[in-house]
């Protein structure tokens, strides 16, 4: 090494060196140059029903009450015990099986689910090594995952979109033979409401992920992602989760969820539920490195409203809210003829998404003509494409009725309509 | 692989592998088995001057004024750009020769400056690299390097605890000859009002700093963590940040600060200001997978407080209530006869610690009978060590003078001193 200045440039850890912008970004960029543009692409929620009241008055009976003013000081890295133990008996209260005691000890408040979902995989996964997916599955996840030089493979699902048993038991077979399974490191899927599908797995289907893996002697460590559970419109989805159902019983598991999208996504406090006392350790130290413990603040705010009963109230007023705009979403684009065009899609019974197959051949993805025309006319959509974590179909659309009001859902609708026609 | 099922732990990663509890960790659990105790440890603020007030005020003028609740909504991954705006225009006014406008185009927002500081090594470091830091240096720092599995090399000092620049010469050159320095990826240094030492580096320190990694060919990014900056008893430190300074303009530099501290540790909010904008991106990018933006309630909370002047009142009531703890305690120190017993320290002008010198061989080590003692006795402390990168002497303490209130801090100051004289 020479002693003159060679460069300024800071040289980059092969983290760095993988990290890239999110492709979602470059299409916010485009939609910047239209302001007039409608966007179906945020995963936001909707200013008009944030639970305003609610917050503000959990501020003020936080700030007048007896005691020293804790809410705002430090707290702990695995967050606030009073927190946990609420979130513990809610979900106990979906999982009767489960003891909320165990729970709230398994639990851990995060900076929303994702930072628990990049703390799970920090500590599971090298570059090189695999998680299978879901299909599609959650794109900001598979984005993390090329972040970290991790490869996604999809579990085979059939044309209905459920777990195809027998590709599976093949697609292991043929890993465990090829050496490739040893670099299976975990197994992902969102499994309420689902971001981007708005599917739910069924306890089958589920218990039947279990079984085949653990057949095949993989009992690989579980994140079941459930960020959109309690966001159903009228009903819970019946399947117990992974913490409770058997056949997964054996499986190191970490489930996910968030205050965030059931209450208000400016709060961002998310949790996990790991039952692998060492695999939840691990990812506690690293928090510890990361920020040692998440906003306590948000943590005694969101303690008051689900104590009070504030946070119950805050979804009793959402679901009917998310219901009507995913039917007017949903009706707009029938009454604009989209089936008629050979588009298809399930009519989902909660989260925030109506998931869109196009007829097969046209390509719907970031640089194709149908995504520049829809920004064109106005109207933004994320590429169905990069929720698939291999193989991706071109002809799917993820759109989303959370941001915009009924009627400029309906204008939304329409501008689509009319790019999908001129393209049919 | 076979196809019965071998065993249900996780496989970790080699980041997992090397994921262990702090060191500070087993000295609160030892504190919890001693409700009295008297805790000089935790870098905590002080509940009593806690912003109440001015967050409840500010929640409810978010909430009642007119527009969208955005303020409830997600917010932007590089962090509110109005907030940004007010960062920046204060951090211009304290470094008069940089632009607020470009500043705040440098600025991202993150969960304390902390996570600022774990992007920065993540896209920076491989295991096996090597980060100059200052000594002694923020212990939470060292034990995330070490986490990283990346190594500290101390910037070599004089007695009086200043840059020594004979020696940091010899360090760099015999680092350059046997190839080691390929392996120095940024260097690190807490500059104002440090924690641990609460001291502040001078410009010519910083200078000195700068021009010889220059001279001898190694324009590492820089970190220069500000944490404390504001948060001096009578009159800023005088010294700008790299932010200004000749010397290192032509380092990618990184400077941090945070909100933490000087308002409300409870919401969590710093920030980073990076100069070069391809470690900015890859760091954003990083977030991206990571949270994808910290709170947007916390931001916009802080906005309101820094528009309306109230971050300012609280500095200005929190300056001289520091001050006045630090005298008690030093003063408590004084009077039980500390120096007598040939321990030494300098009295800061800011921050919120004392850092003790003990006696040449009086070992104060988290296992020795020093620290043994000291929790039998009722007062905790961090022991010194764990504040250096490497090569630790063993004679020193961090003691916090945040939390306790004046007559707890002359008790704590007591039981310390009684038992510096049954070990003298």
């Amino acid at each position: 090494m020479s002693s003159e200045v060679v460069s300024a440039a800071p040289v980059f850890s092969s983290l760095g060196l993988r990290s890239h912008p999110p492709t979602i970004a470059r299409l916010m960029s485009m939609a910047l140059e239209n302001p007039a543009l409608l966007s179906l692409a945020a995963g936001f929620t909707d200013n008009r029903t944030l639970p305003v009241a609610a917050v503000q008055a959990a501020v003020a009976a936080l700030a007048t009450r007896d005691g020293e003013p804790e809410f705002l000081q430090y707290g702990s890295n695995q967050g606030r015990p009073g927190l946990r133990r609420l979130l513990a008996e809610r979900l106990a209260r979906l999982e009767p099986e489960r003891d909320a005691t165990t729970l709230a000890g398994e639990l851990f408040v995060t900076n929303g689910s994702q930072q628990a979902l990049y703390l799970a995989m920090q500590v599971l996964c090298e570059p090189g090594d695999i998680v299978l997916v879901d299909r599609p599955s959650y794109f900001v996840y598979l984005e993390m995952l090329a972040g970290l030089g991790v490869k996604a493979r999809s579990l085979p699902v059939d044309a209905d979109g459920r777990l195809d048993a027998a590709a599976l038991r093949a697609l292991l077979r043929a890993a465990k033979a090829s050496g490739e399974a040893a670099r299976f490191k975990a197994v992902y899927f969102v499994s309420y409401f689902s971001n981007p599908s708005g599917r739910s797995l069924s306890a089958s289907e589920k218990t039947a992920l279990g079984e085949i893996l653990a057949e095949e002697g993989l009992i690989l460590p579980a994140v079941e992602d459930a960020a959109y559970r309690e966001l159903y419109y009228r009903e819970p989805a019946p399947a117990p989760s992974v913490l409770s159902l058997r056949a997964w019983s054996r499986f190191p598991r970490l489930y996910l969820s968030t205050l965030t999208k059931p209450f208000a996504s400016g709060l961002k406090v998310g949790y996990g539920v790991c039952t692998d006392a060492d695999w939840r350790a691990r990812m506690l130290h690293v928090k510890g490195h990361q920020d040692f413990g998440s906003a306590n603040f948000n943590q005694a705010l969101c303690e008051h409203v689900l104590g009070n009963g504030e946070f119950d109230a805050q979804l009793a007023r959402i679901r009917p809210a998310y219901e009507a705009k995913m039917r007017a979403l949903n009706a707009a684009f029938e009454r604009e003829g989209l089936r008629e065009l050979g588009w298809s899609w399930e009519v989902p019974s909660g989260g925030l998404y109506l998931w869109l197959r196009a007829p097969a051949g046209l390509d719907t993805g970031m640089e194709s003509p149908f995504c520049h025309q829809c920004i064109a006319a106005g109207v933004l959509y994320v590429p169905g494409d990069l929720c698939f974590g291999d193989d991706p179909p071109r002809n799917h659309v993820r759109t989303s009725f959370g941001v915009l009001a009924e009627p400029e859902l309906a204008e939304a609708a329409r501008r689509f309509v009319t790019v999908a026609k001129r393209l049919a």
